[in-house]
């Protein structure tokens, strides 16, 4: 059996290629060299994550809300006897479905979690909260938002015997973070990424308001999640050289975010208010 | 490490979660009781079928098309030195978008293939064909539509080492197939289901055109995707008797589908119109 080294992390930002896809409508292949890998090892290498993971005891589940296109992921610790399970960016519509499925699978939901303060939609956090209070909320200290746990570079959230590493990946927002599951030989291979919109398949989120940098955001990607393969390949904005980056993030010519005046207040106390 | 036997087969729809939610609006939870295993037991079981598959020579890529809310496969053989590989159920908006997959991967793709002549969408088949004339199309001789191949129940269909059977699974249209991966060592673990319109994540296809009956859907969901734990346990239509189930299905009220007219007619042979 031929096995691979590459990618290290698999990619799961919260937006649809669809929605990505949208802006720049046609997408770039650059003529790109990678100084020590080949083309052909890393094309190998990036088609084997869609296994997503060789682990049983890893629930992993993508589920879509179709208004903002956004990804929200459930993940649970089957291997512990409460199956201690999370959420990662859940959006207020969706949460009849979300703690539907979690009910159905038997899970106890430990976390709902945000990658950064989303502009597109408002938090499930907050109705996850009110429905099952003894859920904890999470989102980065540098997001400046409330939530019952402030997390920064480095730190583990641990659901059972499984945990995301919390990676501060700046640039989008001032306080995005991408969520990547743990190292070791208990935790889920390959490595998954959950990026929000630090990293998207073929883009990466606009860097034009709350905090948002071209220069953090290439460092972030650079630094923290280069080992997605098919994006160190492919990515018509992160594989261009800085100050090429630069000027494509300056010229999106993308309109006001038409939720962003309702959802980042919303979502800097995670969706609070919208408890009734 | 434990090990689950059921479900032995994981649901692939082609719609997406949003969209089956919002017909019906809430979700029901039948009280159903299977005699054979328990709840909890099936809980289990079905809460591992997120790890996908066990194969490294599998790959497997779930894509999504906005407007017509579809889902598009794309499967290949990793173990063969061509790597063959075909898609289900295309959409013609993004045949870029999987061609350029294709590419980028570095697969042979061999068929464009799909479950049944699609409402909502004009299939990808045919521009796909325009560009890759070495791509067969595939749909089922019950259909009665123009393809390359046309498959019946019982069939298999090669890419590479790898295959998927078809299984006739008709009621929402005449001609639905659910394409299944195959069994044995070799073949992806757990086996996954790509079946169309005619069984989807907590409900099904309508049944009331192109030869749909609720009668014939039951039959073939409970005779050919029954194994689908998930569902047996949660489906708020098909966990009920046939009756209740004929009841449900000629009360939805939905609309008559927008892009009926135009797609099938195109869909009957597999897009080929489409050819500029």
């Amino acid at each position: 059996m031929i096995r691979f080294h590459l990618p290290r992390l698999s990619l799961f930002p919260n937006h649809s290629l669809s929605t990505i896809n949208s802006s720049p409508k046609t997408l770039a292949f650059p003529s790109f060299s990678i100084s020590t890998i080949s083309k052909t090892k890393l094309r190998f290498a990036m088609a084997t994550y869609s296994t997503f993971s060789d682990s049983s005891n890893f629930l992993f589940r993508q589920l879509f809300e179709k208004e903002s296109s956004t990804y929200t992921y459930l993940l649970a610790d089957l291997s512990h006897p409460e199956i201690p399970a999370l959420l990662v960016d859940p959006v207020d519509r969706t949460v009849d479905r979300d703690l539907s499925l979690v009910k159905e699978l038997g899970l106890k939901l430990i976390y709902a979690m945000n990658t950064h303060v989303h502009a597109d939609h408002v938090t499930g956090t907050g109705l996850i909260k009110g429905r099952k209070p003894g859920v904890k909320s999470i989102i980065s200290k540098a997001s400046t938002s409330k939530a019952d746990l402030l997390v920064e570079n480095g730190d583990k959230i641990f659901f059972g015997n499984l945990y995301l590493e919390v990676r501060s990946t700046p640039g989008h927002t001032l306080g995005c973070v991408t969520y990547v599951t743990g190292d070791g030989p208990d935790q889920p291979r390959p490595r998954m990424a959950f990026t929000g919109d630090a990293l998207l398949i073929r883009g990466c989120g606009r860097t034009d308001f709350q905090g948002g940098s071209s220069h953090q955001l290439y460092k972030s990607v650079h630094s923290q999640v280069s080992t997605v393969g098919e994006e160190m390949l492919y990515n018509p904005r992160l594989t261009k050289n800085e100050e090429t980056f630069k000027n494509i993030m300056e010229n999106l010519g993308l309109p006001y975010p038409k939720m962003i005046d309702a959802a980042v207040p919303a979502n800097m106390v995670c969706g609070l208010q919208e408890l009734k």
